[in-house]
This record gives C-alpha cells, sequence and structure tokens, in this order.
C-alpha cells in the first residue's frame, strides 16, 4: 500500500479545516503515521463558495457517490451533517468496505446503532471522536486509557454555546436573551439556537458517552433535557451566594442495571473542577473505580479543533489499515456481544439536592405551608432565605433542600403552585454535592 | 493466540495494584480487549510482606530472569523503579522481544533513549503512560490524539506532592516545613521528599513530554529546576492580591529550533485553568496550533490510578499483539529517523514577568536606587507595593515586572543584593502570563 485514500463528503466548516490539516500539514502527518494520507476527494453541492483552499484538479467534486463509489477510497470523512444524506452515505461506505469517520453527534445519537451494527457486519472502523467534545479525546480516553476501570459517572459541559451565555449571564448580570444576542453575534451560537440552548446537542452527546462508557446500546430518547432559557442572572446570583455556579450539565450514573442520563442546568460548588470551565470552552470529569475523578478540557467547537479530532480518527485507522488492524478497539468499548441495552432511569426516580426560588405574598403562614407541604413528602431543608421585604407584593424566597427524590419534589411544588400566596411556578435546580471533588 | 502472559517485576504499591486489577477485572478486560491477560508472574525480592492478594502456586517468584527468560512471556511491566535493575532489566526483556510497560519515569528521563533505540531494533512496544501524571492519558494524547498538531507548549502540575504542599500553605497560611511534615503524615510525600519538593521529580516528567511534543530526543540534563522549598505563606498571600495562585509548574515551549524546558514555581492567573488545580492533584495543559488550548486532569500518582494506567499500556499492546500490529504508534510519537536533538535554551535567555520581593532599609532613596538598577537592564516595571512601614527594620517592596529576559533580572538582582540596604537575597518568582487562556 502506497497511500491512504481519503474523501470527504461535505466542505463546510469542519470539512474545510479537515481538507487544510490533510493538505498542509502532509508531510508532518506522513512522518507520525509512516504512510502519505492523500486526500482524494472532497464532495459538496456548493461548488461556488470560496473556501480559501486550492484543490488539485478533480479532487473537488458534487457527487459524493463518486467517493463512495471509488474503489481506491479507504475512508470516507463524513462532515454533512443531519440525518438524511449523511446517514445514506454512511451506511453505503461501510457497505462498501470503506472506514468511516463522521462529527455528527445527532446522527449517531439516533441511528448510532444500525451505524455500529452494519460497520462491525462489513468489518471496518466507524469512529466519531469529534462528535463529542470538539478536540478533547474523550472517546478515545473512555475507549482505551479508562480500559481497566468501571466507570461510575461522566459530568460534562459539553455545549459551548450554552456555557459562553451561563459565563455571561453570570460575569455581567444579563439577562438570557441578552447573552444569546451577543453568542449569535460572535458565531457561537446558530441562528436558530433551538438544539444549543435547549440541551438537545449536550443530550447528543451524553447519549453517546453513556453507551461507551456502560457498555450499553446509544439510547438518546429516555435522557431527560431541560435548557438553559429560563436561567435569570437573580438565580445566578443566589447560587454564588450559597457558594455554587450555574452550568449546563449533562450528568450521567451508573446504576448496573439502570443508567441516569439526564441534561440540564445545575449548581455545582465552585469547588468542582467544572466550575472554572468558562466561555464556549468544554470539559467532562469521569469518575471511574481505579482512576477516580479525572477531567478533560478543551475547546468543544470550532473549525480547527474539531478537525483535529476529525484528522486523529483518520490517523489511527490509517494505521490500523497499515498493520491490518481493522477493528482493533471495538466501536463501542466493548465487542457488539457484550453491549446490553440498558433502561435509562425516569428523571422522577433521580435523587439530588434541589434549589428552589419562589415568589411568596409575604404574610405570616405562608412558609409554614410551604415547609410543611415538603416535609410531608420527606423533603428535608438545608436553609431557607427571604431576600429582602416588600409591603406591595411577593418576595423570593429561596430554599435549598437536602438529598430527596425528584417525584417528590415535583409533587410538592405542584401543590406549592397551587396555593393563593404563590403566584408564579416556583423555579427549580438541581444542586450536584455529589459530583463534587 | 490463546493469551497474554504478562509478568509483573517489582510488587510494591503500583506493581500490587496491577496485579489486582489483572485478577479482578480478568473478565471484564477479556470482554474490551478481546483476549485473556494472564498474570504469569509476579517478581519480588520481597517473599514475606502481605500484599492482600492471593497469587496463584508459581506466580509469585523472586527472581525476576525467570520472567524476562520465559519465551511464552509477551509482556514485561517493570515496576521496580531507580536506574539499576530497573535498566537491566528492560533493555534484557527488550532484547529477549518482550514488550514492556514501565512507569519508570526517573529511568527514561535519564536512558530513554538508549531504551527507546533498543525496542525500536528488536520491533517491540515499550509503553510508559503511567510514567507522567499517573492516570491522565497526557501521553497518549501527545501521540495519538493531537497527531495533527504542532505542539507550541506544555505546561504541568506534575507533582502531587508539592500541589498539596502548596494548596495547604495557600489555604492555611502554615510554613512550607509544616505543609511538608502533613504531606509525610499523610502518605503524600516520602520519608525522603528530595526528589519531589526540589523540582527534579518533574523535571523527569517533563523531560519525557517535550521528547514527545517536539519529536525531540529525551535530554534531561539541560532542564532549569527550582523547588518549592523557599514559598513562604508571604509570596502566596501577595499573589493572591494581585490575582495570582503559586503552582510548581513544569513548563516546555517550542521554538523550533530550540525549546524551552523549566521546572519551577510560578505565578499564574487566577482564571488558568491550572489555577484550581489543588491538592495532591496532576494537570497538564498543552497549546496546540490547531486545538488551542486543551487540558488533562487527574491524580498523579496513587495505587490504582497508576496502576489504571499501566493497564491501558498493557491493553493497548495485547490489542497490537492480537493484530500484528506492534510498533504501531513510534514511541516517541515520531519514527525514530525524525526524532531531533533540539537544545533546551539556557535559562537565562528566557522572558517571562517576574514577582520580585526583597527587605529594604526604609530610607529615601533606596526605590530610587532599586528601579535605577532594574532600569538601567531594559527591565520595566508594572507595579511596586510597599508593605506597611517599620521604623526599627527593613519593610517588604513587593515589585511586578514587565516582560523582561532572565539574565538581565539576574543581573540586576545580584547589584540589589550588594546595595547595604538590603540585608538579604530578594525572592524572585516568575509569572506566566503568557500561559493564560
Amino acid at each position: 500500500m502506497k497511500q491512504i485514500n481519503i474523501g470527504i463528503l461535505g466542505c463546510g466548516i469542519v470539512g474545510t479545516g479537515v481538507a487544510k490539516l490533510l493538505m498542509e500539514k502532509q508531510a508532518m502527518l506522513e512522518s507520525r503515521i509512516g504512510i502519505p494520507l492523500n486526500l482524494k476527494y472532497v464532495a459538496d453541492l456548493d461548488t461556488l463558495t470560496d473556501r480559501g483552499i486550492t484543490f488539485k484538479q478533480g479532487v473537488f467534486i458534487s457527487d459524493a457517490n463518486k467517493a463512495i463509489n471509488d474503489p481506491d477510497i479507504n475512508i470516507i470523512v463524513e462532515l454533512i451533517g443531519g440525518k438524511t444524506f449523511a446517514k445514506e452515505f454512511i451506511l453505503r461506505a461501510l457497505q462498501n468496505g470503506k472506514h468511516v469517520v463522521t462529527a455528527n453527534k445527532a446522527l449517531i445519537a439516533s441511528f448510532g446503532n444500525d451505524i455500529v451494527r452494519t460497520a462491525v457486519e462489513n468489518g471496518v472502523d466507524f469512529a466519531f471522536e469529534a462528535s463529542v467534545g470538539g478536540c478533547m479525546p474523550v472517546i478515545k480516553s473512555i475507549r482505551e486509557s479508562l480500559v481497566a476501570n468501571r466507570i461510575d459517572s461522566i459530568t460534562g459541559i459539553l455545549n459551548g454555546t450554552c456555557n459562553y451565555i451561563l459565563t455571561k449571564i453570570s460575569q455581567e448580570g444579563c439577562p438570557f436573551d441578552i447573552a444569546l444576542k451577543e453568542a449569535q453575534a460572535k458565531g457561537y451560537a446558530e441562528a436558530d439556537p433551538f438544539l444549543d440552548v435547549e440541551g438537545h446537542d449536550s443530550a447528543h452527546k451524553l447519549a453517546i458517552l453513556a453507551a461507551l462508557a456502560y457498555g450499553m446500546e446509544i439510547n438518546l430518547e429516555n435522557i431527560h433535557v431541560e435548557g438553559i432559557s429560563r436561567i435569570t442572572p437573580m438565580d445566578i446570583e443566589f447560587a454564588r451566594e450559597f457558594g455554587y455556579t450555574i452550568k449546563l450539565l449533562a450528568i450521567s450514573k451508573n446504576h448496573t442495571d439502570k443508567v441516569e442520563a439526564r441534561v440540564h442546568p445545575a449548581m455545582i460548588p465552585i469547588t468542582h473542577p467544572l466550575a472554572h470551565v468558562n466561555g464556549s470552552m468544554n470539559a467532562v470529569t469521569i469518575d471511574a473505580d481505579a482512576t477516580g475523578q479525572t477531567m478533560l478540557y478543551g475547546a468543544g467547537a470550532g473549525m480547527m479543533p474539531t478537525a483535529s479530532a476529525v484528522v486523529s480518527d483518520i490517523a489511527d485507522i490509517a494505521r490500523n489499515i497499515m498493520a491490518g488492524s481493522n477493528t482493533r478497539v471495538p466501536i463501542l468499548g466493548s465487542p457488539k456481544s457484550n453491549i446490553r441495552k440498558i433502561p435509562i432511569l425516569p428523571v422522577t426516580e433521580i435523587s439530588t439536592c434541589y434549589y428552589i426560588r419562589l415568589e411568596a405574598a409575604d404574610h405570616p403562614g405562608v412558609l409554614s405551608k410551604i415547609t410543611g407541604i415538603l416535609g410531608k413528602r420527606g423533603i428535608s431543608i438545608q436553609s431557607v432565605h427571604q431576600k429582602g421585604r416588600r409591603f406591595n407584593g411577593p418576595v423570593p424566597v429561596v430554599m435549598i433542600t437536602h438529598n430527596a427524590m425528584e417525584k417528590e419534589v415535583q409533587a410538592a411544588l405542584n401543590e406549592i403552585s397551587s396555593l393563593d400566596a404563590i403566584p408564579e411556578k416556583p423555579v427549580v435546580i438541581r444542586i450536584e454535592e455529589s459530583i463534587s471533588s
């Protein structure tokens, strides 16, 4: 074999970055990997945009099938995104005996089990380091570096847009809408920020990490998801007073025959390593039985960081091809036969501590009613704080609970909401004490 | 091949941990790797200590040569430590065609080039993930995940003992001696703490990381090393006032034809990700051209975290053996033919900002003399702080410089020290602004 032939499908931001790395760093990559990586095709329907790269004659094509069907192509790199063409192209490439690299978390989270099965049936590699945490090597770490560990939990800041917005609210006290607009202006948030700010992008990534960590099939459907659009500067300020910061976390915990998997804003102690991950950066802590807590931190998105992760997958596969050692590491960390269907615990069954903020009409007896409702459901209170006192309206009351069952908390809050003295639905933010280092 | 046969040399703390993982997690490891890992021998001269493990008949031996010379042994795991027997055993194992895993940073830092050459000549793997940063996958990250990057700098907290002591001084204001005694009592520091607190252990690790990061031969000799024994609570308190924290850092920077490599206490801004790495934890930030800044964080020492890293190397090699893909990744990241001898920049040639604290007799004109000496050598001052005023003795003066050449700072300080008004040698701590995120 003289070289590894690569076809990139999709020449958007990340595709352009990968093409750049393969072309500009060809000599360095060949020296490190031991064989040239030849970018044979870059396929994109948009043939007009100037991407700042000069491709050799015949490299840039508009028909992805030309790459997928070329017998000389060893590796297909899918960077189209979305779940329509991308899925079809990946499956066909695998069936054609091509190894596939992708950064498409939405696709893997929804159809990963089919894709993994197809890759295994065809004896080829399917790699997706860039799908979670950009350049952080979280997938390699779980599959290879933690091979001797039972992973107990994973907690991640996996969406740079949300982290940027929360950092901005936290540092400048501006409301969510303003912070979002600034994130959009700076290119950190999409024009349609729904997938990001409502937590779905983080859930896609969590579905992938949980499968790898616990040897389970990918299961996006049952992950509980809440976004950050209801977080206010006031809650962040209260959090700070209690020694916490608010982050959008993707949390999963291993209960052996069940897995906790949820995405929501959470308060974490400022002593936690994730508390200082600011701006658009991503980070993930992994708690495992032999290592204890480890953390990875890096740019979770962006052209070159993501491209770096894609090329690391290409290099791994190139090394496998040279050694004839494809499928050297099982795609999900364990061989297909050992991957179990593990149910995800309904969020009502989790237990954690809670921050509850409500507006209560300031007349005697309200607090006693509220604490009575909580007490009846076994929810014990760590502290209550009444902030200021207004004579013409409700005052904010903040309560921090001890560890309590989510379903009891939800039921209690429904009951509290129905009180005449509580004009608005209480704000509830989970507190993750147990992940403190 | 039915199984991978492993011989551990040295059954101290880490050796015991590795034996435990291999025995207690045999089924899980076999499932993930696809072949059983069989612990055939554990060799140690101390046959009396109860290690809390029951070995099968014939596994525990006192003669390491039995393992090294057994034709069935595939992987030798050297966990004796030190540079005498360990070196001899490793070289002989490699010559016998065994793959070798070790955690022995002192040995690699001093004799790594010979060992790598011997491994390459014999076509076997030599792996040492556990030698730097315990369970953090820093070596795998540099060799594999960052394959498409030019690494610009590496900055690490690589010694848990020092970080524990500095955290303690910082949080409790106790002097160095007391903090060291507590570290010893808690088992974080050796009875002879010299290698740790004087920075040599960090230098061993930095020599390894620099070689991997920049494609250079391992070069311990020319690394500048200072320890933490002169750090006082007063300096930590001043650092805090200026928005810094003090850490023992292992720093290397890539200047293409020269490399900066130095270990010393440094002030870093509290906004830097390394500033919040406390207690005995380790962390390393890597700045690279495609990824930007990434960080790894985890337990840098201890039985099970270190054992986890050793077993990840064993698993990698087992996968290579199964696929016939030994030496799949070059030992130093690039093939031997591309490893260059790159000189390390003398510390006098570096430039950075400086914190200078001196005790000055409080009489008019002293400050003007001092700033005159600094100015003459092109050292410009960001700020000067005179702390308190004593009538019967010297007062502490703290100066923060702008970026300045180390050799000019040293020369200026020599001149300042010779002034009558300066009774004691000034305290100098480098400030690493440039590594701020």
